[in-house]
């Protein structure tokens, strides 16, 4: 806000160039209003335009001749002869060392120089904002007055001659990295800001000029790959979100192999692609040892040293480069013309090849295909063909769950993932031990384990976890009770509690735990028995702004009225003490008695249970006073408890752990919370902070002593290869510590293991209000709604009442979602903004209406 | 072999310095013989000393002041008044512009001059190998000459006194990067020779110094992080196999934020460590910047810039500098102490914390936890606390059998990672498309499924390919067999034809697809039933050099007498009309038809099986005739065939799928081979190139349509939150292509799909015939035998035969093995040299003696 109050001149046009010809374009100049209106943007909507190829140009290092390498990009583009007309933009979005350096005044006069005088070409050079150093020091020099008065707008001639229009949008004085130029003179502009305008920018030129020729934009940055940018973020990092293809200009002189490699893979590690590199020839041969070290994959061009002592418009050294830079340029329309073909086959290939999870091919038609060209954050880049743009998508449905990056940390995980990568690809784990792993293990029984768990077990995702979870529990029951003993010829029938609607993975084990579902049916396994005895939860929901208990028939009609103001009432522990804990505890009681030792050596030999939400099973809100006294009672019966936190631990629920009421200060876990601890846990998911699959079930020492013996045929008989692989291990370190570090995660709440309320409550009670909604619950990352149904056909899992609402929001409002049934849900990241969230909600209202 | 024939002037000992006071060490000099011996040592063995702190000087461009700061470092180290004598030694690896330029003179003689005037300290220099040029021009300059003649070996009084022992290994005249130095004057180092050299310096130092005082070694590099060593290899990736933590000299001027940071990132990109960052004050703040960014993690000294016309031997700046050299190396201590520590902790932390798979936690005492720090390709760097050292192992259980990189596809793969994390992060499957998604599975069509795949279906590990092979056959089979129309109430019970032996995975799912083992048991996992028909198959073998074949006895007596010379025999096609074809063929199709129908409506509704190779069942070789009948008339009853190559695909067995005969060079893949096509395959660890979990399970079209229709509820309901993440599918589609690409697979033969014979046959026939031996196989990546046991006790899982020859081979021959009861295998990538396969060999053939 500071820095709005430094803007100043908003929207000044300057024109530096000495010999500017005319100015024209298809597109009207915008006016300082439409650069403030470009500020404002909406930042969930940003777009690239697809339609026309645009580069970004990187220097490995400061003074490499980036400019030079426009120009001569731009010339290629607008020399005389071609048959059809150009349309270059220029944008130097940063611009340091005005006005005696200006970059686009300088392509602007070279392309005069060379092309201009053989061509009618119609050339423009603006500076959108400049500090007030950089203005009086222009108005002194007189160097930027001959701006507004020289254009000139001949819309009808455009269509018959070239173009290049240049501009500059940040300027400032001191000929200092732009973050230093910012500091000592005003003005930053913030990174959301900086992109907004680039991308209007660039989204205005392709708007006019695109139908009138080929049109091309360069984007060249300032100083190398790395140097920062006004607000201090590295331009790499600052210019991800558009992820535009590049060219890299490399150094050619004694060291520049190595600059120029280095710089290569700080583009590598963001995500983004190099097309090309141009070195200037210094007589050591880079070019060939960059090749080679490149795999031939990105082609490396030479072109002449440029002359120490250049003459007025470097008229030779362009003409001696001059067919390198049309290979130059055609190799990058050759790319971008590659690109958008492959974009534009994918969903046809995607449909034939592809064999997708959890859906009805049939149902999909190609044109329903989404591309997703990448993620930056909570947001990806998705490619649309009717449109022909890169749109912008939060998406809200965490990809499965899985996410919890915003730009930041995704690249930290990137850096550490490459790390661990280099350092140890993976290495085997068992009777081993390696750093990630280790560190990982420690990181865990820190948090989630802390107080109760002593061991960690590594595997791949949340439904071995499981697995591993029933194994272990299943063991120690069979120890305490004398089954493995007194066994005998009849093997016992073990069967887990658990409760309808949960859900704990896909493979068999896993499913066995697992009430009988769409999932379950034989057409789907054939193996699937159900090893469970299955309880009805009680649910609570947040209805017409009233947090609602529903209670199944079965525990009677006593409690059916209740309802709270506030969703902290529902957690409270002081509820133990009601009547309707007496209910829940004797129906518990009553059921496993029951089914205890019935038909045929039944036994209930572990109780599992997804704390707080049931995920899967349509975001449900399970009374946690009746997950609490569950698992006492199991703890009670010598039955292992197991918490599948695969969807609800590492923060998703806004705590490391599992849900923290927010009245309980000194409560620093789920376990505590509940009273009562688990003695086997899994995770997945946001373990690796949304990056690769890894899970860990934690486990007390009693249970891990159920396994010990003097032979090896007592120990756990289950593992998989990549156990504990490095890659997975370290990205669970770095999105374990970066989530709890104050200085890293915004949301937390001082001094404590919670995040401040993401979803605001006002909104979410003005949705729970809306006819068209059955329920909501908000927690943590996780707000969701049912919608109403009117027809039983609309309900469950095939549902497809939300698919209207789901294509408004895709479509139309740049949020990705994906529903359960007629549940539609938005999940952020632990990370993300308040503000963000805000939006999306008043989104979502929007599309109740 | 024509750079021995360049080598002259072995060992040559040159001291450039002017001012060399005395030579001392405690241990002998190398003579020319030692460092011809350096340059032969054995590349298996190679180790790295850890009792003295050893770091690698790292420039991020050429210029930037390294030799300074090494010098500064050693300044600091060996100033009077310690009380405790240092001894410094000082590595330059590669030098060029020899005898003008000598960085180990220079520091030399500076130190000399800033120590040497005020304390007690011996001096050394030397350079090891000059070029022709070189050593001319250091004859007529004079610069060179006084070499030998000062050295003084006053090994009574270095217990006394600080040292500084300076070497140069390589030099070159011609002051360019040391690729073009040593292609002009000739002498160019391989990359072994330069590593086992340097190995041999750091070794023999620590030897000698490390009792009498501190030691401490750097080594510094040419140019900058990624300029060229002599071979042309990157010297960042020359030096990655010792990964000495490093001191990275960044650049104070403008532009230097991005050099010094992408710097950083490359050397971060090969699993490097950087302890921190030193960087000459410009007046720009680069130090502050660069702190921001690294969050602190790794401090950056600012030193006064060096004077641009600097006298003779910067006093000033020397001094100048002084405390912040001293700091830094108080940092670089600390660091090594504290690396130290957590190395020798981490056994003892791994025991109470960790709980592997598969191990017997008792029978692991804490020094035999494998602490290993790092992989480079094949070989594992391990800390051996006992000995104080890194010690190099081959990795030679291809750690759980997915690895198969060598050291340049590692760096290939953590590249492609890191881009996939900077692009991607992960985001969701169904219904969406990506580019490493679809290449992948492009690449898995066009390649192991070729000619029969039309779907891929993309999961997390080998057991999910499992699980999902198999909903996909029952479904198939029941669509088939008209099991969903007509079922009724009661539900068939669906069984599948597996081999006894096999194994698919630990979840249930895969499980019951395996005959009982110690796996299934009740304690182990209860819920085991076996859902399988399980036959016995015949199996093949090497004994005393003679390939056998085993026959069950339940087949008769007939075949029990078959053996063959050579192996290829075993795989001849010409086998289908031998008599034992008609056996095996009419043994299968009455175990077939006895068990359809039977037994309250068993029906055999899908075959799996693992093609060619039983792996965790023992090594087994499996008689391909046998298989190939099998599949081909499960084909003919309509039942699903399931090949699970998790194990034997993606070149395990020598070839891009399963297993290739030599002989049949039209032969493309093993379905042609075996004569007849899967209808669904599983493929996992080797996917990745072994480094995260990923599996693909292929599967026909017909497949497909069986889970075609109007609702979602007949889609495949099953899926895992990572499916398809584009970090493993980007390495699957660098390994994929890497491995098939003759330019990078050398072992390919030309073209062909195979790989050239590894495992050399007259040493493995030579194995066969020891009478400790039982059987042996080699087969593509795979060498295994199985020892003679004299008891029963001796044999199956559980036994401990082998711990001796494991024992032996880890902790004397640089060997990682891991045994299969009392099977012994070796497993290389596709890349391995097959003279790195002699050697290991050679080496078990002395351990069985």
């Amino acid at each position: 806000m500071l820095l709005l109050a430094l803007w100043r001149r908003l929207g000044r046009r300057s024109s530096a160039a000495g010999h500017v010809r005319c100015f024209s374009s298809a597109q009207a100049l915008p006016s300082a209003e439409d650069f403030a209106a470009r500020r404002r943007e909406d930042a969930l909507l940003g777009e690239i335009d697809a339609r026309y190829p645009a580069f970004m140009v990187w220097g490995c290092n400061t003074d490499v001749g980036k400019t030079l390498v426009s120009t001569g990009m731009a010339a290629a583009l607008l020399s005389p002869g071609k048959s059809q007309k150009s349309h270059v933009l220029y944008v130097k979005p940063v611009q340091t060392g005005f006005p005696d350096d200006s970059d686009a005044r300088s392509v602007t006069q070279r392309i005069d120089s060379l092309v201009g005088r053989s061509e009618s070409i119609f050339l423009s050079n603006r500076t959108m904002w400049l500090s007030d150093e950089a203005s009086k020091k222009a108005a002194l020099t007189k160097r930027s007055t001959d701006s507004s008065g020289s254009w000139k707008n001949s819309a009808n001639s455009v269509k018959s001659s070239s173009s290049l229009t240049c501009e500059t949008l940040w300027s400032w004085c001191a000929a200092v990295s732009p973050h230093l130029a910012a500091q000592q003179e005003g003005g930053g502009a913030s990174d959301d800001e900086l992109r907004k305008v680039l991308r209007s920018s660039l989204w205005e030129f392709g708007a006019g000029a695109s139908q009138t020729g080929r049109s091309w934009a360069f984007v060249e940055t300032a100083g190398g790959v790395a140097s920062p940018a006004p607000s201090g973020t590295l331009q790499c990092d600052l210019y991800r979100p558009l992820r535009l293809p590049g060219i890299l200009v490399g150094d050619g002189r004694l060291g520049g192999i190595s600059t120029t490699l280095a710089a290569y893979e700080s583009l590598l590690l963001r995500g983004y692609e190099t097309i090309c590199i141009v070195i200037q020839d210094m007589g050591l041969g880079n070019n060939q040892h960059l090749s080679k070290q490149l795999h031939n994959r990105v082609p490396v061009f030479v072109i002449p040293a440029v002359p120490k002592n250049p003459g007025d418009d470097l008229a030779g050294w362009f003409h001696d480069t001059s067919s390198t830079f049309v290979q130059v340029v055609s190799l990058l329309e050759d790319a971008y013309h590659k690109r958008i073909q492959r974009l534009r086959e994918m969903p046809k290939k995607a449909s034939e090849l592809l064999w997708w999870p959890f859906t009805q091919h049939r149902l999909v038609p190609e044109e329903n295909v989404t591309v997703i060209d990448s993620r930056s954050g909570e947001f990806f880049s998705v490619y649309e063909n009717k449109h022909g743009r890169f749109a912008q998508q939060f998406d809200a449905c965490a990809s499965w769950w899985t996410q919890g990056p915003d730009a930041s940390l995704q690249h930290e995980l990137a850096k550490q993932i490459a790390y661990a990568a280099g350092r140890y690809g993976h290495v085997m784990f068992p009777e081993n031990v390696h750093e990630p792993g280790l560190r990982c293990a420690e990181l865990l029984l820190q948090g989630v384990g802390r107080g109760w768990a002593h061991r960690v077990y590594i595997s791949d995702n949340g439904s071995t976890a499981t697995e591993i979870a029933l194994k272990m529990a299943l063991r120690k029951y069979a120890v305490d009770h004398g089954f493995l003993t007194n066994q005998g010829d009849k093997k016992p029938d073990f069967k887990v509690l658990a409760l309808r609607g949960s859900y704990h993975g896909d493979t068999l084990g896993a499913m066995e735990a697992q009430a009988p579902s769409p999932y379950t049916g034989f057409s789907q396994q054939p193996w699937y028995s159900g090893r469970g005895v299955f309880l009805d939860p009680p649910t609570v929901c947040c209805q017409n702004r009233k947090w609602q208990l529903r209670v199944p028939e079965r525990y009677g009609t006593i409690a059916t009225e209740l309802a709270w103001d506030a969703r902290e009432d529902v957690f409270a522990l002081g509820r133990d003490n009601t009547e309707l804990a007496k209910i829940y505890s004797s129906a518990i009681e009553k059921e496993i008695m029951s089914s205890q030792g019935s038909l045929g050596g039944q036994t209930i030999a572990g109780l599992i249970i997804e704390p707080i939400i049931h995920a899967a099973g349509g975001m449900e809100l399970v009374d946690p006073l009746f997950q609490r006294i569950l698992t006492q009672q199991c703890k009670c019966h010598k039955i292992p408890v197991i918490f599948d936190e695969v969807f609800t631990g590492c923060w998703r629920l806004g705590a490391e752990f599992g849900f923290f009421d927010e009245r309980l200060f000194a409560c620093k876990s789920a376990w505590e919370l509940l009273g009562c601890k688990p003695d086997i846990a899994c995770y997945a998911k946001l373990l690796t902070g949304g990056t690769v699959p890894l899970a860990a079930t934690l486990a007390t020492q009693d249970i891990f002593q159920a396994f010990e013996g003097a032979s090896k045929l007592d120990a756990l008989l289950h593992g998989h290869s990549y156990t504990a692989h490095p890659v997975g291990c370290s990205a669970a370190v770095t999105a374990l510590e970066w989530f709890k570090d104050p200085s890293k995660n915004p949301n937390l709440l001082p001094g404590t293991s919670r995040l401040q309320e993401q979803w605001d409550p006002e909104l979410v009670a003005e949705i729970s209000s809306r006819s068209s909604v059955e329920r909501v619950i908000s927690l943590g990352t996780l707000m969701a709604l049912e919608l109403r149904s009117t027809s039983s056909s609309q309900k469950g899992y095939s549902s497809l009442l939300s698919s209207g609402v789901v294509k408004e929001l895709r479509q139309e409002l740049g949020i990705y979602t994906r529903p359960l049934g007629n549940v539609v849900y938005f999940m952020c990241g632990p990370l993300t903004k308040p503000s963000v969230c805000s939006s999306l909600l008043r989104r979502m209202l929007k599309v109740l209406e």
